[in-house]
């Protein structure tokens, strides 16, 4: 039997190679440290990412709209970099990035976006120092019903029901903590206003359909509503708010480089029901996450304003 | 200590409480049961899919420009359904849709899709006995030189460096066999034509910049070029001829529902590798996978347009 290559674990911190690069192609941005990365992304305070490209161009909108204070005209945005697989827009310090399904997609915008952040502080942890990272979701309901907005504590494996993000090299399976940032998510917290938001862990599966588990895939799952009730049930006992199906990546990619994150996600739908609410009620939900996070950027207004761009009393 | 709460093995094939239901939403795709689904895709032979709605997009556009014989006007081909998360074309009986990237993106494609094609045919497993599945990636070479398109046998889970792909469940792992439809992959080979295709196995990470392995992720990955070397000989020795992000996820679902599968992928980069080949070359090599598809396509003529359709002699 040949024994593993690596059995040492993994260290955390950024790549310490990226420093000496000349070049380095962030091909699914579509930028390259060659650029001028500190002039475009040089002010970036807070970077706010969600599946779906349309609602993340919503809301750099809604951002552009509603905090004036940045002194973005919202109709004059538009995606910077490529669009073929994340749209990225930046109001201001606060950029709205689209990340795609799953974990396997947004891996890979956690290490272009945060390369980006790190060359754009002249390779330095300047900028990734204080960044924030903050997921907008979508989410099933466990312990949390739906229409309410759910900021995770921790976001919990699939396969281990513990509080790790799993990698696997070569056989051998690293796990990493997915605490999210607890002094951010308070702030965020103080922030909501009149919006429910409930605070636990969210379970993160790999496969909306037969995971979370859900009745109604297209394969047969072996199991029916009795065994399902009580997959839910013993969910919401161990702590388990929601479901979706990045948290993991995001915790645990961000516990390793040292930036602070929060996941915050709109309940859609019990764990295991077909998504049946309507159009609107859909954007209304949806909408309630993005409005606790754009009252979390006006909290945060001192720190994203310059003072010299505030109005004088 | 708590049992697990599943311990069966589970079933293949269609989830059978699909056919009692009045209405189902797939809401990733936008369309719903109680759709004229019949109408719109009863004529479906073969899907077409691949991560970025962009070269999708354009691959629907070469069917239809390429395969004049399908009566389609490239000119007022539009996506149908929704675009938020997959965009989908239909090109006559041919589909061709973006996947996202990940398996997490692509089982919902897989689920809804497949639900779709099953309710245009009635709910019965007409279409789906029939259809065939085709991925055209991009990928990183191990055994397979950049340039080159690897045709996939069997796709290699990255935890266990097997044949499988894993569905977890309240902490059992449920493996299901990752072996490619042979057949369809030899009348795939066939009709290769000019361009080298390499038939071998596909190992599917769930990070493009760890599991790879890759040694410019923004996290430090802990290890260097010689273990990078030393993982990749190993891979290669193993039988491995390239490595992206979906294959577990088709070839298992598929053994699953009993559809004919295969994964065709061009080869950007050497595995582990920054993406340093120009914007053309990219296409040219992307366009190379395309073209081993549509020449496959034009193979199946008969069997896409019904003689009423062809020219007369």
């Amino acid at each position: 039997m040949r024994l593993p290559l690596f059995s040492h674990a993994l260290p955390n911190g950024i790549n310490p190679r990226l420093a000496h690069l000349q070049s380095d192609p962030l091909y699914h941005l579509g930028f390259d440290k060659d650029m001028d990365l500190a002039g475009l992304f040089g002010d970036v305070r807070i970077a706010c990412m969600g599946g779906s490209a349309d609602r993340m161009t919503h809301f750099a909108e809604r951002i552009a709209t509603e905090i004036p204070e940045l002194g973005v005209e919202p109709t004059k945005l538009h995606p910077i970099g490529k669009t073929e697989r994340f749209t990225l827009h930046k109001v201001g310090p606060v950029l709205s990035v689209s990340h795609g399904m799953g974990i396997g997609s947004i891996r890979i915008l956690l290490h272009e976006l945060t390369k980006l952040l790190f060359y754009a502080g002249n390779s330095t942890r300047d900028i990734l120092d204080r960044v924030e990272y903050i997921r907008i979701g979508t989410s099933g309901g466990i312990g949390a019903r739906i229409g309410q907005v759910v900021l995770s504590t921790r976001a919990i494996h699939p396969r281990t029901l513990k509080p790790v993000d799993e990698i696997y090299r070569m056989g051998q399976t690293h796990q990493f903590p997915t605490e999210f940032d607890a002094a951010l998510r308070e702030r965020i917290y103080a922030a909501r206003g009149d919006i429910e938001v409930v605070v636990g862990d969210t379970l993160a599966a790999n496969c909306f359909y037969e995971e979370e588990p859900n009745l109604f895939g297209a394969l047969d799952a072996g199991y029916g509503k009795a065994e399902q009730r009580e997959w839910a049930e013993e969910l919401k006992r161990l702590g388990m708010k929601n479901t979706e199906m990045e948290a993991t990546a995001l915790a645990g990619f961000c516990g390793r480089a040292g930036i602070a994150a929060a996941d915050v996600c709109a309940v859609l739908d019990r764990m295991g029901g077909r998504v049946t609410a309507t159009r609107e009620e859909l954007a209304l939900y949806s909408d309630r996450a993005q409005t606790v996070v754009l009252r979390y950027l006006r909290s945060r207004l001192k720190d994203l304003v310059p003072t010299t761009h505030q109005p004088h009393p």
